[in-house]
């Protein structure tokens, strides 16, 4: 498993989100603590995971990578907003995210909060950037699947639900599996199923696609779970055993590590079925469910 | 002055704004708490002058309102949302807000963000809510001006000059211009463009209209300064004398009261000079700048 596609958009995503920033930075330049802290949260790591999908979605399309570039740009910003809220004192209060101190420690929680709320705004700015040669109904499309995926029904739902979970400490497998399917698996989905849209791919594609989000949404998450337990915090950027610290329930807690471990092997082959025919781009979902399973960050 | 407009406008835009939550509500039952604060926020009062100006703009465009009641309730939730971040610990720390606690006393900080949060991702989609017989191209620029209008460029970097302003003092009028013109201007701006753009209006009406906006935006915040001092509890439904024991500054505090009622009605004068040949809707904006200089509230 090489993953040489996936470095490979890490640089080009790394490279859009700059130039997007710049030309904000350029526009204001008396706005420079707010734009400081969107590229302190957009910049201190991360393998670009979601703008990646929604890059190899496009590209089964039948769109090249060059059109969505500031589409998938605006999913990370996206991205980026949700952590650096979901640090905030009021919710998970984190100290450190990828190795750093939150944003709110390194700036305020008042420039948190704003930070956010830029990185939200303008990421929804970039979905909606014009893009040449693909139609407005497909872009609208797809941004209003990225909005319904970090709505209510989806990822705010999640971390609604979760933040009720860490109040009460009474839930099950139910509510573990709700938090989960909206508070991360929402937007990875979303993030291939906008890229398939954006392409005008057919129904048929669309499902696929479907099927290999909902899998992968929750190997990220199962394996996100182990991470927290197995890892280092060299390796993970954030204190480890956090979860157990804070008596949040995961698939760890319910499953044991044995049985969790076989639950993402077998959602990442049921990844792999939905994608097979898709040849190269299909290779590489199929590269990064595998990645899944070995990730140390 | 009648304001007659306003108040039928205020009625169906409470039940389309009534109606959307419902419509958020019965797709997912679980998420019921956010849902609740979202409604506290967006039903405790409020004159809906933001989606009266989405309208008129709209009407002077030759658009008939029924066209764009789902953009224009999206602008103010928007509004909203804007206002729950404001009030929250790390930003102003506001206890009453229309009479009422605050979101983050009624609900908590972690709710009241999310609630926010949901406010702006749900009242961005209500502005790409599909609207027979508008182009596509017309949404999608109306939509652009908007998310401009409330990013960085716009009301974010208002706010956060204003969070600057509070922790250093030192700023002057040029600095007060700018917080004002960024963190009120642009959206009651945004809101009467957009609408003209939804219309698909000429050049010149948008100029006719930016011209107006521009100094409603700038009337609207002298007399928020002046009714802050000469308000009472009851009728603002916020502590009075709060920018002065907040130290901030205001057109108030540099000009003294007799002069900043002077400007405001210079600003409201300018206001009529750009609409006065727009017929009956022409006639409504004019009343709401007047209404500018007599509100109590």
């Amino acid at each position: 498993m090489s993953l040489e596609f996936l470095k490979e958009y890490e640089i080009i995503i790394n490279e859009n989100i700059k130039f997007n920033l710049d030309k904000i930075r350029n526009l204001d330049k008396s706005q420079s603590s707010i734009i400081d802290g969107m590229e302190y949260a957009l910049l201190s790591g991360g393998k670009r995971i979601r703008p990646a999908l929604c890059i190899l979605g496009s590209l089964i399309g039948g769109l090249e990578k060059s059109k969505v570039l500031n589409f998938a740009s605006g999913i990370e910003f996206i991205h980026t907003y949700s952590l650096v809220h979901d640090d905030l004192p009021g919710m998970d209060n984190d100290s450190l995210r990828r190795g750093k101190p939150t944003c709110h420690l390194k700036y305020s929680v008042g420039e948190a909060i704003l930070i956010g709320d830029s990185l939200l705004t303008h990421g929804i700015l970039l979905l909606l950037d014009s893009i040449d040669g693909v139609r407005l109904e497909n872009q609208i499309k797809a941004t209003r699947l990225m909005l319904e995926a970090i709505g209510l029904l989806g990822m705010i739902g999640g971390q609604s639900a979760d933040l009720k979970q860490e109040k009460s400490c009474d839930c099950g497998l139910k509510e573990l599996e709700y938090i989960h399917k909206h508070k991360t698996g929402k937007l990875l989905e979303g993030a291939l199923l906008s890229g398939a849209l954006l392409a005008n791919s057919s129904e048929n594609i669309l499902n696929d696609l479907l099927g290999y989000g909902k899998s992968f949404g929750l190997a990220f998450q199962i394996t996100d779970d182990i991470l927290d337990l197995t890892s280092s915090v060299e390796e993970l950027g954030k204190p480890i055993g956090s979860d157990l610290k804070n008596e949040k329930l995961t698939y760890l807690k319910i499953f044991g590590a044995k049985k969790a471990k076989e639950m993402a092997f077998l959602e990442v082959k049921e990844c792999k079925n939905h994608i097979s025919k898709y040849g190269v781009y299909g290779n590489y979902l199929s590269e990064l469910a595998d990645y899944l399973l070995e990730r140390r960050k």
